[in-house]
């Protein structure tokens, strides 16, 4: 018997409560190349608020009444395949549920002998080849560049940010609160943090950022932007990031006033979704795993219990009110 | 004698034809190294309205009081420089001027023997250059891309649009006015032009470009940007010319609105300026002096007769009276 999150109707991009509904539903018996899971742990991602808006995308919106999509990882528990054994590891689109019977296809094996299994989906998984291709293949940081993240303690964020401070840039991360900027400097090591709700986001970019910006990661669009790009250098580069939406509504992520300094500036603004470096994981993953083995790379978590809090977590990612990767840890729903 | 017009005061950004005053003046005598010029074509140019502003850029703002900077082509007329001789052609930042008096540094030979030499103010010079680099090197169109121009009956619009036509794309022409428009299809062979002043553009460009746009060469930013990005495919690029303020006040050139498509559909937004490219003018020079010698390019001039005319003139790059690359004929002047 699964425990399933279902999706109602589409709550047109705005966080919603209600348009969720939980089902206790038995799961059909194994067919020719099908396993079965138990699911520990699933991923709450931006990228949601796209797979319940009713519009093509690069993904299809999930279906009126269908388990919301979701990324997790899980233990096979009955397989029919030859590819995986019992206690093997797997992630993929596991769905919003405490088990799932899927299709070999649909899943990748991933290696837990040494790391905790949640861990591809945060800092192995999408979130950390995302702050990956974004900032080291699309930014391409160099040594003594100052580079600006914004919402720098968010999941994405704060790996872009580790990242181009490896390189050798100087890093100043953008959050919100003093507690959030507090992990940037003293925990993450960036070089300045600046709090965006204590005051001008302009003025304190002049202080921290005497010489300009080379490169801004961009988690927000809006203001912050504006604020970003009167302050960038000849031929500064502004990666657009995939997780945009996760840090405020769409339509505030507008872009830049101030477009003359994009030719002025000759700058480049580029935009970019996994989809383009799917093809290049093994790349982004060997990088983060052994950042991750040696503890040069520190992968934030907001860990929630059981899959009732939903809901709740899904408005997280429209408030700001978690810090570091959303994950739900379904251990105790079994 | 020379006759020349002198900037009064910074204007601010406005058009303004109280800012100029004109005098004559006497030359003083030739230095060495140095040549005299009878100046017979004056180029009017967006960059202008730049510098006239008084802040630092990417050229430091003509100071009050002294000759207006202008681009001009003219023929060397006294010479104490071993590098020109009496009947040499030669362009460069001459000023708004029927004479001067220069160091042969700071002019460049041209060959004027199969052309006329006011080409090398409009498509074999800065404004051809412009064209090509932005067309040809950032927006790099592909054999079968759907390509959009604005401002496309514009000196730098008109050439960006025919070098795409010939690698092959369907270029789709926006312009303000039938007879605008008219010449973007019948003399450019366009494949479809859009005027931006009978309707709605978004709807103009569903029609026109059924399948999506690959690339877009964006002289306008604004609304039609916003519209021409709603549009754009998967992996698309924008070009954001460096004679965006020839055609709108800067303020109303900014950026889209629908930043969030930057992402989705991993959009690259580039910006440029000719300091960029100015190692390469060679190559530019000889793809567009062939196009012209073969009459596969087609370089439209705007010309106005007499220094007088220069008010007027300035005024016309911000209301869109020209059509064509603006020059100014100084030959009734000597």
């Amino acid at each position: 018997m699964a425990r399933q999150v279902r999706l109602t109707d589409y709550p047109d991009g705005q966080p919603a409560r209600s348009f969720w509904a939980f089902f206790n539903d038995d799961l059909p018996p194994l067919g020719d190349n099908e396993i079965k899971l138990r699911i520990d742990w699933v991923s709450v991602d931006p990228g949601m608020s796209g797979w319940i808006t009713n519009k093509p995308s690069y993904m299809p919106p999930v279906k009126l009444g269908a388990v919301m999509r979701a990324f997790g990882v899980g233990e096979v528990v009955e397989s029919r395949s030859e590819r995986f054994q019992l206690g093997d590891w797997v992630t993929g689109f596991l769905g919003l549920q405490t088990e799932a019977v899927v299709s070999h296809k649909a899943v990748r094996k991933i290696d837990t002998t040494s790391k905790p299994p949640q861990l591809f989906l945060s800092g192995l998984g999408m979130t950390g080849y995302t702050a990956y291709f974004g900032m080291m293949d699309i930014g391409f940081p160099q040594e003594n560049d100052t580079v600006v993240v914004s919402a720098a303690s968010g999941a994405v964020g704060g790996i872009a940010a580790q990242l181009a401070k490896q390189a050798g840039a100087r890093v100043i991360g953008i959050a919100g609160g003093p507690v959030k900027c507090a992990y940037l400097t003293y925990e993450l090591g960036l070089d300045a943090a600046i709090d965006y709700k204590a005051g001008n986001v302009g003025e304190a970019l002049n202080a921290a950022a005497p010489s300009g910006i080379d490169l801004y990661f961009d988690n927000v669009g809006g203001e912050i932007l504006d604020a970003v790009l009167d302050r960038m250098n000849y031929r500064g580069r502004i990666v657009v990031c995939g997780s945009i939406s996760q840090y405020a509504d769409f339509s505030a992520a507008r872009g830049p006033a101030n477009y003359m300094r994009v030719v002025t500036h000759s700058l480049k603004m580029q935009g970019f979704t996994m989809r383009d470096y799917m093809h290049r994981v093994p790349e982004a993953l060997e990088v983060l795993a052994k950042g991750y083995a040696d503890g040069s790379l520190k992968f934030r978590e907001h860990i929630l219990e059981g899959l009732e809090t939903f809901p709740d977590a899904y408005e997280m990612l429209f408030d700001g009110r978690n810090h570091g990767k959303l994950l739900m840890d379904l251990r105790g729903d079994h």
